[in-house]
């Protein structure tokens, strides 16, 4: 059990309106969890305060070698007043997972949740209730030693910070269209695209913005090796529904284990639909698409839930999916979970943990 | 031309005493350099300020995605109180190598010489004299936006900071042992292995923390596909003695196009040595040892210049080089290297700029 210390703040922020569709990671709520680490003491201080600042020596080893974790979940408000977070516990564990692979000291489990619920509730009123928005929750943990020199840091900052937000992307769940990249790679085996650290994302934006000039709202990666397995979207996981049965890469080491990856797989498997999740060469998509067989394909993620993918272009191929439609398991996917999200879906595999 | 902005200290750090061995990157000067860059102003407001804390929101980019560059170079005060720069122009134009492909502003060439030259001047005074030592600079740029989505920030601060180092390795001139990495892969052809950048140096800590406990000090790296051939060491690039010529990795896109190698290829062609920069089989590396000849094994970079290997280790053979010993070449290249930056030996070549 933490013993948080709280500090409220004198001048809080002005709410966002009721009706307003939020944007997505643009405002910040008035408090934030914070607690520090020093190989001495251990992780210590742990504290809710006014959301500011933080101060650091520009020689902080986060600035230079990218010694930083992070993750995303989203808390959401039932319409009986409850508030209710969607399976912390693998956000958790994951978290503890990323710490191992780059050096940062783990975070009890129990104390990582407290510390989530805590702060949930002390910003409670932030939580917006239009469909589609909800408040996201953004743990982060960086090396703060001031010192020049490859080793891991023996500092370090927790911090949760929490935004209300809309939609990830700006087509809500309309189609995405999505570019397969075959010049760049962001992560191989051996290295660290399995955790959740900046490296990987600052790896994928000179990709991005490539696909972004052509149109494209994501780049889907190829693996590193032998570049034409299918790996993950930049910022979800990859579902293919291919003649009845749901594809989706096996976790390999260089892709993330979403969160809404899983609760994908889980339902499908609930539903009784056939699931596989295994190396999936991108040439058998393209063969499916020409064959008739692709019937959906769409991505898994905190942000979007899921985003039904509407057009796939892999080099000179364009595949346009469904006529550019949503699918239907893309739809029932997305109101199965956002039901359970918000309350309304009974909660037949316990995901939800109360505030 | 930058019209750089003064605000002096007005409360001087003690110099660190004139016969102190130093550190490696643990004390820094009285000033700093720093520059802030919006989309429509550019890069602007160039100051060299008091050495402080950098005050950044919590949801700053930088402590989520990793957008963040670094070079590092060193200064040098010659006999007759000249200060030099060592090829600060072939870090400039990495540095901009490194902006264009992790979507940073690039800074103009010219702008970036003078801001290192300046606040080097200002702090002239902490340039270190006795023998090993010096004045290391380190520019980085940050991605300042309060923003979280996965996307090239909109602002950034370019800042320099200085630090009198000594040895980088404890070890000094003494021959390191080096572990050569079968399992984690620190960049792969694709990715963003040449740019210098935080994401390559987390990707190295845990295989690197796995070295330290069975007592090397460094990793070499294989590649990330066929994972035999040779790339680079943690900090450094890596060169073999081998039967009368020097051989060294072909930069390929995943290792660092180092300064310190290029001048040691420079200086052996000059010396009339066969060089060859190409793939190099770990397996070649083997046999060469079990032949006798290989002659030398050391390692290229701006912090330790020259580091003799003398035992490198692969799966469970371990290779003693030159019985432990530092190679004829590795102490010429040390010498005339550091001769030449401490304005001791002729500069041939117009390595050296004057602040
Ligand atoms: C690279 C990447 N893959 C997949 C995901 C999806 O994971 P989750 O469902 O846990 O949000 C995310 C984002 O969260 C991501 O950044
Ligand atoms: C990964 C890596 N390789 C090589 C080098 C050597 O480069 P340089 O000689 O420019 O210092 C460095 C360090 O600077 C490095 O970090």
């Amino acid at each position: 059990m933490l013993n948080i210390r709280y500090e409220k703040t004198a001048t809080p922020k002005e709410l966002p309106a009721k009706n307003d569709p939020l944007k997505f990671g643009t405002i910040f709520t008035d408090h934030m969890f914070v607690m520090d680490y020093e190989t001495v003491k251990g992780w210590h201080d742990a504290r809710i305060i006014p959301y500011q600042p933080i101060s650091l020596d520009p020689s902080a080893m986060v600035f230079h070698y990218g010694q930083e974790m992070f993750e995303g979940l989203k808390a959401y408000k039932t319409e009986d007043g409850r508030v209710l977070l969607f399976r912390p516990n693998k956000n958790i564990e994951r978290a503890n997972n990323t710490n191992r692979r780059i050096c940062i000291p783990e975070i009890p489990e129990e104390d990582f949740l407290q510390a989530i619920k805590e702060v949930v509730k002390t910003d409670e009123a932030w939580i917006p209730t239009k469909p589609g928005t909800s408040l996201y929750i953004r743990p982060f943990i960086i090396a703060t030693d001031p010192f020049l020199g490859v080793r891991p840091s023996d500092t370090y900052k927790f911090i949760i910070i929490l935004s209300p937000v809309g939609a990830y992307y700006p087509e809500g769940l309309d189609p995405v269209k999505i570019w397969i990249e075959d010049e760049y790679v962001r992560a191989v085996k051996g290295g660290i695209g399995e955790a959740k650290t900046g490296a990987n994302y600052v790896a994928s934006l000179k990709s991005q913005v490539k696909a972004h000039e052509e149109g494209y709202s994501q780049v889907l990666w190829l693996d590193g090796v032998n570049r034409k397995y299918i790996e993950e979207v930049g910022a979800m996981n990859i579902f293919f529904k291919i003649d009845g049965k749901i594809v989706t890469p096996v976790l390999n080491g260089s892709i993330l284990p979403g969160v809404t990856r899983d609760s994908v797989i889980c339902l499908c498997k609930e539903w009784g639909l056939p699931v596989e999740e295994r190396k999936i060469d991108i040439a058998e998509i393209k063969k499916a698409y020409e064959d008739g067989t692709l019937e959906e394909v769409f991505g898994s993620g905190t942000a979007a839930v899921i985003s039904p993918v509407g057009q796939l272009r892999w080099e000179d191929t364009i595949m346009q999916v469904r006529d550019g439609g949503i699918g239907e398991y893309s739809q029932k996917l997305y109101d199965t979970i956002t039901g359970i999200q918000l309350g309304k879906e009974k909660d037949i595999l316990g995901w939800t943990v109360e505030v």
